[in-house]
């Protein structure tokens, strides 16, 4: 390398980056990288895969005898690495560095007392695969091999820091569920158990989708915002219920998008490649040729 | 982190454990962890790569001189972790150890004499997509970049071991693919040469599914299967003959959905976005706009 | 693992290997493996990613009283390798080293240049992602957490590096990119600032697209080619310009296909799943049910 | 790297270890490397040093609440690693896998039984190197630092495994506190508690030395033998008691030689750099001068 | 690995953990591991190498003109540790985190603002060992390849360190260097520049030695103490000046043993071997002959 | 960390180093770190130790079947590295980059074809080394437990660089063994076969020994120079034959040191910490006692 002027450009970049704290208001904040850590996440969730399913997640080493040895350190040091990044979290709008470390500890500890009921949920997502498949062999494969399972784990892991306020920690995790499987699930969205992801590659759910027991979802699905409500400032309004609900027993098949907080009503079937924005019967079955056929309830679209 | 009741906690999983392994008859396997590593089939897959191409995929600082002896130590570690991955999925259906291992040398044996067509067959898949893609500069841009080549390469060698009767094996390395490319082939399928799917996303291809020669497959098409049958007992039949049949030459666009044991007749070409659920004829064009206009043919969906 | 006779496989695929290299004219190159190394840009991604942002993806313990040093240390670090890789990548149609070198430094070193206001620019996407998505909370999750922003970062480094005549080290910094995401964007594409690409799934972005300022894009949209032009020899005329011009403003929504050299007009709106072969005039709003309600306006598709 | 012919040095190397094999008996052996690995060993023993001393040599974030679950952990991944590296010693003597691993087995059961006695004695030896350093602060200091500390718990470790007919994994566990340290303690050697061995480097203790209780010695003292005999045959007798026995309480300062099977009598003191062939009464006190000043006990040298 | 009872041997460790505990008084601490870290410090060592020798001790790709960066972004990845580390051992006597933490930061800075005159007494030492070798080709063979350069440069952090009130520290990063060097030179010498250790296994340096400018020192040298006071209570008395003076250009050969608080005149030479426990004057010569021919000054010894 | 001013201590060292460049007159030289690098000659000492030793110290999948394959590759690695270290080297002293490449090609190229002659001979030395030690159980403990074996093999390397003119890497190498095995052997001592050094720890051979055929060492023996010439201006004269000759089957016990050119005649022995700076007759037995008792002879020690 030779003669690279790197003074110039990294006075350059300086100056880019005071106009973006100005333009965002942080020219004072001199604290240092004040961001939870994907690196550190990703880990974290390795351990806690390890120390949900053990003899299948876990340390290949293991024997039954010693399963508790290895669940509580490995269980431990993920939650020791939480509490750290949940502090980092909660300090970006907290001072008092005591009361944010007590905070993350309450959020955590919550957080840790839940995982058995989630192990419990997680099985039935497991044995849903199991009998929605017929590529299906043994629930083993399911868990070793569904990239649906590896989303469910994340979600479900995502969801509860997401309601113990703890937002950035969820959607890191979410995300690094969506890069490794290509199933987007905003961890707001709440989903019961027995919930079978197939393929996965596409599906976007967002984040007020509320979601029933033991549902069927295909890849490239869809359950999305309609449109976004502006404010008198034309800014966005954040938070708003805005994604469908999709109640038990329902089946949504390949490239269905479903749109707006419509409801779907429990057991129906939405065929493949379907485009949805009203709400569906309980027990109804959607497909374009229905769709076509049913001149009285013309499809809607968003703009 | 202060005072996390972890045995409590420990305690909690060890229940949910137990009701698990009590659902599914496994209380008296006291045999430690049984299942085929995906870190150790990830490296052995890079190997296999580097053994195949050594001087694209191979080590960086190799050279043609010593190519054969790249290729014969990485090969003999390759061959050596599979066996060991073998003999932990036969032995989790046997139990003398002398006939697993014995069962597992045979396979990865019979693999290994396989390895020299394997490579022109990819090499013939490499010349489709330079041939079919206008952005492609070079046979070696196609090898080093093209997700496509990546899942042709773990395509063929997973479909191998599961024609070997190691399914476990085979599903773990096609969903690697999977997860890196977002390109989903179920090891069952059988692909022959010269097929090239490009950008690949969303791509998914069932167990059943047979592919001719030189067919073009591009993002989020699905070939897929229409229904799934059930036993007497309400249970999903597995094995059944249940995803499409694509004869040589066909192009499939982006997006198409091709579901059920229909036959696209040699030469063919499905536009974007079709759904098929049954045969096309060989040299047909099927698009939206023929699907509409042909009211002889109505289009059928899926329940 | 016994008795492999792995000399009859190694020659084997030295066989195959040599009739690779007669068919394409590569018997006399024996000069090594020369093509740029995933692993190394990888590393450089992660370098650059953290000299344009350090506080958020650099490195850990940074402050901001140390930000230049780290920034400067860094993409020296980072520039030294692609020098390298350039290396490699021009090396394969030079033969004067000297000359090779050259070469490649006058490139990354105007590359490097143009760093200060890529940064200004993908502030810009984040901005239009922070304000594009209501469940964003700040600017730094969009930074942390979306995959468009990571696209966008791989796509105008790529970007850059494709119009330096570096097509190959482009489209490895492409894939990585794809593989992460799922957003396949050529480098080749040129998009203008505040680009916000949402979920992100199944996107792809050809060759020759040129997209305009402040223009959003969900999930599996397809900016593709219509046709493949061939020459009187039958083959790809690679080159030519064959994807959409998206101005300023546009919307495309979810699933959305535009294919071929068309215009979507400023500020016109894709709905989702619409497929589109013509020219969209500024300010419309194309949805499936207005191509299905003007009849003047017939859908066309690509066979 | 140019024209390097590697087939030649190859072949040079392959006749070399042929020749060695034919004079080491050893061509029909051809069950691959069977030898214990270094690194394997290496990790254990940092498991080891982990699980006898959790928060001061164990991993970082341990809390005392979580001690048990790290230490119970930690020790069967060890005693996994120690069963795996004894079935590699014991096999080389042995043919039937199973005997071999079942003797593995009982032989590192039975040393993992001792490991919390051997905690108390490692006690006993940094209370005294405590004790007996002015320098030394406290007693965290003498374990994280004083490399005396290192090679007993080695020693401690390597002498079970010694006296359990795994001499290989003893010395391979010995030479490492070697490297690390500078003090050559031979795995054979018996070595009573609260030893303090300061400074250290050039220490050498010999295979059937007997040290007693509360013993000091310094950097450089040599423990060695005499001479060594030969059967009728001129080869050397393995096995025989050569080395001295050293009594409760002795004092021995650095660079002292002490050798052959002469005992060094309870509480007396070595000088520093003394040469000594002959026994050492109870509380003598032998310095060079003494030597010099005592005629009548003339100083007697090894040939 | 069967059937291991790790539960007992885990409880046995705990016992003996709890009595030893119980000797020490420290039955109440809950709060953790709070020990330096061997690990950390070593990686410290080797960032401060970069930054004090950046383009013979730091990263291979740097070039001058970017020193700076490299200097300033390892110089404080360095600092931040130190500060970390220093925090956990000043937090072990006192009890307020913030105090603590303002402690360690003034300390810390303090030792960094003195980095630049180290660099200059460390150019003197590479440059006396030059000087005084006559197998010594280059400086940069010595800076890069003489044990006694490295053990000079960990003594002199250590020593700065040791006299900010950091012991702990000092005495692991001295303990580095010993491991690595087989040089033993304790934190607390006192050490003026140009000093040249020479091959330098067996050396050792105690406590309280002072010694001056360009001094020679061999291998297996020991600068030790004499004896050690003991209180009326029979405890060692800590703190007391014990070891030799050697005052300016004294040579000192191989296996000399220099003890207790005597001096060695400016200039004088010990020959190797020799056993000294007076004041030697300036100038003067002593070697084994020497002293066996002058009976006026009959040599004194230890006891 | 809080508020260090890093950019005062960066002045402060680029003033040290700017210093030390005008006093070594380096102020021109722009050309970047150009030193041999320790970390990748470790890396290769370890893949030429497996070339050499595969069933011992190579891969420990390695199999008989498989040796050459591994050994060839290995090798081509290690000599890649070498040759790419040897133009750091040579380029330190020459201009013409192509020139220093070819002539690192062929010193590496030499270097390479002595290898299956320097296998022979350090199998030489293991055997010496199992019969000269009764602690010894197998030719095997000792190639993989010996320090004097890790030595000896560094050595030959070392030594065979050194007399091919690259001395700095001969240098670093025995510095690597010095570091971990205590022994410190400068690259240009002649050794013959079958030498064997037991324990090992602080023995120190310097540059212009040589070294016979079945010669025993034990710790901490020298053998050193006497004193150092100087030339008229005062500097050191290198290069002058300045050690011992120790001829074939002399012993040389622990602690002995010879110092000086002199020569220790065939099958002398020599005993422990015996000092002797004159020649030694064939099958002389020299002792402490008989250097006091044979007063015609008078030792001699160097000033």
């Amino acid at each position: 390398m030779n003669h690279f002027d790197i003074s110039d450009i990294v006075n350059g970049l300086r100056l880019a980056r005071d106009d973006w704290r100005q333009s965002q208001d942080r020219l004072r904040d001199t604290e240092g990288r004040e961001f939870p850590s994907r690196i550190a996440l990703n880990t974290t969730m390795e351990q806690l895969k390890g120390a949900l399913f053990p003899m299948r997640l876990g340390s290949p080493e293991l024997r039954r005898e010693n399963e508790d040895y290895y669940v509580g350190y490995t269980l431990s040091k993920a939650l020791s690495t939480l509490v750290d990044q949940a502090c980092i979290e909660l300090g970006r709008h907290h001072t008092v560095a005591e009361q944010v470390r007590e905070q993350a500890c309450i959020a955590i500890r919550s957080f840790s007392e839940t995982l058995p009921e989630l192990r419990r949920i997680l099985d039935m997502d497991v044995q849903a695969a199991y009998q929605g498949d017929p590529a299906a062999r043994s629930v083993d494969e399911v868990l070793l091999c569904y990239p649906g399972i590896v989303a469910m784990i994340h979600h479900r892991i995502a969801h509860r820091l997401y309601t113990l306020e703890l937002p950035l920690l969820a959607r890191i995790i979410a995300e690094l569920a969506h890069s490794q499987t290509g199933i987007d699930i905003h961890p707001g969205a709440q989903i019961s158990e027995a919930c079978f992801i197939d393929h996965g590659t596409g599906v976007v759910i967002g984040e007020t989708a509320i979601i029933g027991q033991r549902v069927r979802i295909y890849q490239a699905v869809t359950l999305g915002a309609k449109r976004f409500l502006k404010d008198e400032h034309g800014h966005l309004q954040k938070g708003q219920a805005r994604h469908p609900i999709v109640e038990d027993d329902v089946v949504i098949y390949a490239g269905a998008t479903i749109l707006g907080r419509v409801t779907l009503g429990q057991g129906c079937i939405i065929g493949g490649n379907v485009w949805i924005t009203d709400d569906v019967r309980p027990g109804q079955v959607v497909t374009q040729a229905s769709l076509l056929q049913d001149p009285s309830k013309p499809p809607s679209y968003p703009n």
